[in-house]
Formats: C-alpha cells, structure tokens, sequence
C-alpha cells in the first residue's frame, strides 16, 4: 500500500529523539515500542491518575498515545529534516480502556509529499491476552 | 436546535461531581468552568510538562479536555441516573495550542434519547486575545 | 476567525465554473446558492431515486452536497490558480434527510496556505421551516 | 475481534432485500458484493456522471458506496427485527477514484449491542490491479 523504505536512514534515532521532546509522554509514563519504516508503538502502563470517572483511562490519554504513535509512523517515512504536524484524528472508543497497560500501534495507511494517513489501534493487555479498546485515522502534514 | 431545559434539576451538582472524580483532570490541571444545560466549559492553564515536541500543548492533552466538556454538556441534558459515554470524536487542530490557558467549549448540537452530538471549540487564551486552535465533533451516548 | 476577503476577485465565476463541472451535481439535482468569501450553499431538492430504504436521502447523498459546499467555501479563499482537493471529512447524521429540499451551507473555519477546514450544516427545509439534519468537518488542502 | 456468527440465519437475504430497497444504489449503478457475517461488499462501475470537476468520482458517491458496504456489514451481525442506523463516518480520500469500478469493502470492527463500529476500504480496480482509494470508518446504530 505504501513504500517501506526509509528515506532517511537514521529514521530511529530521529523518532527516538523527538520522542524524548514530547514531555506530556515522560508526564504520563508513555514510552516508544517499535520504530519501522511506516510503524511505530506506543506503550502506556495503566496508572489511576489518568482516568475518567469510571476508572478506565480517559479517552484523551487514548487519544495521546494514539496520535503521537501515528505521527511518528508517519515521521518514519519522511526526509531527514522534516517535521511532522497533526492535522485532525478521529478516535473511535470500542470498549474500556483498562488492562496491565495500552499500546497504540500506529501504521502508515498512505504517505504522500504533503499528507500522510495513519491508523493507530489501541489494544489494553491484561496478562497474556489483549484487547482491541480503541481505532484512530489521523492525518498527518510533513512540514519542511 | 436541542430542547435546552435540563431534564435533571440538580444536572450542575451532578456534573461537577462526576468530573471531579476524572482523577486525570485533577493529572494536568483542568477545571471546570460554566455548567449549563447543554454548554460546559473546561479550562486548562499552559503546563510546560503537556507539551509535545514543539513546546505546545499535545494533540491528546487538547483531545482530553475537549472531550470531557463534550461529554458533561451532553451529561447536563442527560436523566438524574443516567451515566455518559463517549463513542468517538474527531479533532481538527488548526492552530499551536500555546498560551496562558486553553478553554474547551463543548456545546450539544442535538440531545437524543440514546445518542447526543456535542461540539468543542478549543480557544488558547493570551492576556485579553483569544484565537482558536482546535475544533471537536463528538458522539456521546446516554447509558442508563 | 479568518480573513474574509478573497485574494482572488473572480472567486465567484471561478468557483461557479468548477461546480458546474461536476457532472454529479446536475446528475443528482444540487444547485450552488450564495457564493460569498468563505461561505457557500449548495442545495438539492428532494428527490425519491436518491434515498436509502427508509426513504430518507442517502447519507452519501448528504456527503456529496455539504462536501462540496465544504470545498468551495475553502476555494472562495484561494488564489486563481488553485485547486481544491477534499482530504477527509466527517459526517454526523442529526435526523431523517426529508423535506422539500436539503441546503449544505459551508463555512469555512480556518483557512491557511496548504490547509483548510470547513463546516457545513445541512438543514431539511420543510415549507417554512427548516430542521438541521448533519453536519460536517472536512479538512481541504490547496492545490498548486 | 467479534462474534462472527449471524445471530440471525436469513441475514443475507435480509440485506439483499434493503439494499434493493436504497433506490440510490440503482441510481448510481451501484450492486453488492459479497454479503458474509460482518463483511459486505459494494460494487460500483465507473460512470462520468458521477464525477466531479477532475473527472474523478465524487467523494459523496465513495461516501455512498462506504457508507452502506458500512451498514449492512453491521446489519449481518443484527438480530433480525433490526434496523441500522449510520450515525456518523468519516473518510479519508487517499488516491483519485477512478478506474474500472469502485469495491467498498465494509467490515465490522467492534459489533456492540447499541452501537456497531465498521471500517470500509475503498479500492480503484483497474484491469487485473487494485489501488487503495479511500478509507471509512463509520458507527451504526441498532434500532430495534
């Protein structure tokens, strides 16, 4: 669907660093799983001070781990000096976000010049099983 | 365009309770602002630890408090027992979420029996200035 | 919220004569209304050979006119040599598309040089009255 | 994902019935496709009068196509007294629509008692090739 070549070698690095910049992560306890060409996780351990009033991660901590999984699958794919930008991103709740921890598995659907489109499943882990919690499509804009 | 009589007289008590046990709220610093049937507002003083790799405020911190003033503006019009759920939303990020405080309007568009559409217009607020920099539409249902 | 002057002093001409190249429109029935700088309404009368099985207009059908209405709202703002391409929207269904006529009514929110993100409102018009019946986010991107 | 048995044995006929009964999909030559327990597919040949200003069609007429693929796919999986109910979607225009013909390919994702979540691929067949077009995710409602 998309070519899963790396433009910029050093992709991983770049992702890893800028990453490392969003501080909202380090404040909510998130961390990077995989980075591959079009692919990249986002794990988030379950934690109470992140919920919503029924005791599930509240849904913008969802959409947190979501978007920035999809803008970093999307930044693996673009040139080395390029930026990524969100443009908008539709979450789809489908069942309580509650587990061990979350990971957001964000995928690139199509990478164009401009505007790149990703999807990020979010899936709650309890134990050895996991659970489909949550769908996002996010478009994202390559600023150079 | 939505019958703007609460059907719960005590729908403000009820609401503020709810959101004060969003533990996440309490996490990054939101408040509840107006409490009106069918018109919430959540407000969010600028934390340097929210932020994404930019310095602005991250896509899913915005996401969270557009949604939650979504979600209890859908809540004022909802019955005394009812609870509420978000199914999905979309965010447009049209501007750097950057300033003194974000303010989250979320307004009913139309209440239904079992399914209520709100929106969320996300201002930055600068000293006297505002500009809006992001825009929710979000599907809420009433859970009886 | 943006700058209501067009850059482009023949919009109105412009944007008349891309409609009138979509086949689809005349195909379907639709009509422009105002064209105005950031602001445009496409209406269509109600016809049965265009409903779902309830014989509501097709949720497709809703799609076409506020997209378009969304799209040229967005290219009212344009300079003479752009196009405009639709990268997404989304579409919330109020109540039953029945009546007279459906008028889309699309706004443009923020306008920005790549990017723009229009709402339409697509209202019933019954007689004298009119119901809103969806309404759509849509993010357009300026071609060059 | 989800329970993959139809809860009710005459689903098929069941929609084949509806779908005749959406008098749009005969306006626009539309047909079905495959009609198994979540997943149903829509099948349009291309016709220029269904396009818009490049001659591609209109992303209404992709909407129309998703938006049903979306339906029924969430109508296999109903009880057989049911009705479904598009509450909204949302669609990303990844590639221009042409081609031979247009399959929508809807497939539920999460199916709830209340709410039912799909996803439809749009694909541009041209000769023994296919090309990735669209992407919708959509939330039905079951009404009873």
């Amino acid at each position: 669907m998309f070519k899963i070549t790396a433009p910029d070698a050093e992709f991983e690095a770049r992702v890893r660093l800028s990453f490392a910049e969003q501080r909202v992560m380090a404040t909510i306890g998130a961390s990077l799983g995989i980075v591959e060409p079009g692919a990249v996780d986002v794990v988030l351990p379950f934690r109470d001070d992140l919920t919503q009033q029924d005791g599930f991660l509240h849904a913008g901590i969802v959409a947190a781990v979501a978007d920035s999984a999809c803008g970093y699958a999307a930044h693996t794919l673009m040139p080395a000096t390029a930026r990524v930008l969100s443009i908008e991103f539709k979450l789809n709740l489908l069942a309580p976000a509650v587990g061990d921890r979350l990971e957001a598995r964000g995928r690139v659907i199509r990478a164009g010049r401009t505007i790149t489109v990703c999807r990020a499943d979010v899936v709650a882990v309890i134990g050895n099983d996991e659970k489909l919690v949550a769908t996002m499509t996010g478009t994202m804009m390559t600023v150079q």
